[in-house]
């Protein structure tokens, strides 16, 4: 599986305390701030113990399908002192592709191996730049995975391996890159139901020009890939004229992706 | 669907007769020269008649899942003049990466979409060389798609993807190629019972040194990718040992990728 690290952040600070406390800003912040916390149970596991105070500030909009729960999982462990801050990401989360995204940035491909979590790093046009449609409705990863079958027609999936490879060669030169690269069969049209504008607002985003438009992750945020910067301020402008026309309130973002991944400060 | 081209060659020639005659040498020389040979099938419909005589030398076995026919039908449409020779060969043949593979040469990926095949080169590491096992037995492609279920798991779909991934970076860069970016669970356990030594020919060419060991398309060859030269005929030694322990009779081939692609002369 595939994830692109883009320009939104989460920063966790740790510092040794009495005991637990936990405060939250920006996005999440209405989250439980106790032990239930996914920072405080991250940095609880790295530490072996749980008296320390975490700040977490985050610019990324939780249950949308946006990969927040890996990014702060990964930014947790790190803040603690993890020495592999992406192998307990994915034991606390278990979305592979999107921790490996956080920890090294720009573009990559995971897989949970019998050894442990495994990615690699996969070239990535520096042309390119997401616009990201981010519906105010909660999707919930669980209820989105809920949704899927637990079969598939094995066409389906050839189908969706075809296109893999078709979108990982046009990530890394757009001049190859084609809509048909990010068709899929195996979890957007399932998930409909969950987002019935869904495919409108992708067909809008092509329209306006992206290269190619998909589910972001399990949803509700909806990718339009475009060729720079220009281009994405216009999809962005078409996005949130879309989203007003179907009647599902939100936000169009313009994120470039973001190539450094992990920064650990002192 | 990724498909590479190796150092095995078929070669076409197609001229002017009164009317159609075919001539074969090497591997599929015994196939029936008629009509219904693939090559007159296809000269036929790129010419619009059959007032030809074909030349086709082929160092290509048939059946063994190594591409045969796409290759055949790629050289035999570019033979007959053919605009788009990958487009006429999907349409006889159907297997777009092979096609694809066959005409342009290196790593490829291809989809088969509403409006026609598109293939999409991707970057291979000039040091991989391949070893392939070639049994003697034949198993017909045809044989081999029956062996599959229709359906499967969607988390097996999810496996096959996130290693498609991890192997396309690998193949870019061998530093980064792991065993585990050829594990599979779509097909190669299904049609295991068709050649039940695959497994453990699999695992020897792993222990002799390839770094990863797969079918090669749906059998019964096997690939064993390799670092260099000197590894590939260390483990085409192991490969040839391996086949005789087991039994199965065969061959043990040290096939560099072929970049040129297809070739077309006047």
């Amino acid at each position: 599986m595939l994830a692109v690290a883009l320009s939104l952040y989460v920063e966790v600070e740790l510092v040794p305390a009495a005991r637990l406390s936990l405060h939250s800003e920006g996005e999440g912040a209405d989250c439980v701030a106790d032990e239930r916390h996914l920072a405080a149970r991250v940095a609880s596991a790295v530490c072996g113990h749980d008296r320390f105070a975490i700040t977490v500030r985050s610019e990324i909009p939780l249950g949308r399908g946006l990969g927040s729960s890996a990014a702060l999982a990964v930014a947790t462990a790190a803040a603690a002192g993890a020495i592999d801050p992406f192998a307990v990401a994915v034991g606390f989360e278990g979305h592979a592709e999107n921790a490996a995204a956080s920890v090294r940035g720009g573009l990559v491909s995971a897989a949970l191996l019998d050894t442990g979590p495994i990615a690699r790093s996969l070239p990535l046009d520096p042309a390119l730049v997401f616009v990201v449609l981010v519906p105010e409705r909660h999707l919930p990863t669980e209820e989105a995975r809920v949704a899927l079958e637990t079969e598939v027609a094995l066409a389906d999936a050839v189908f969706n391996l075809s296109r893999m490879g078709l979108l990982v060669a046009g990530l890394a030169d757009r001049s190859l890159l084609v809509a048909a690269a990010a068709d899929d069969r195996l979890h957007q049209s399932q998930r409909g139901p969950l987002f019935p504008e869904a495919s409108e607002l992708l067909v809008q985003l092509l329209k306006a020009g992206a290269l190619v438009s998909c589910w972001s992750g399990a949803g509700p945020s909806l990718l339009g890939i475009c060729d720079g910067p220009t281009m994405a301020a216009h999809v962005r402008d078409a996005g949130e004229a879309a989203l007003e026309a179907v009647g599902v309130p939100g936000e169009a973002l313009v994120l470039a992706p973001d190539l450094a991944g992990l920064v650990v400060e002192h």
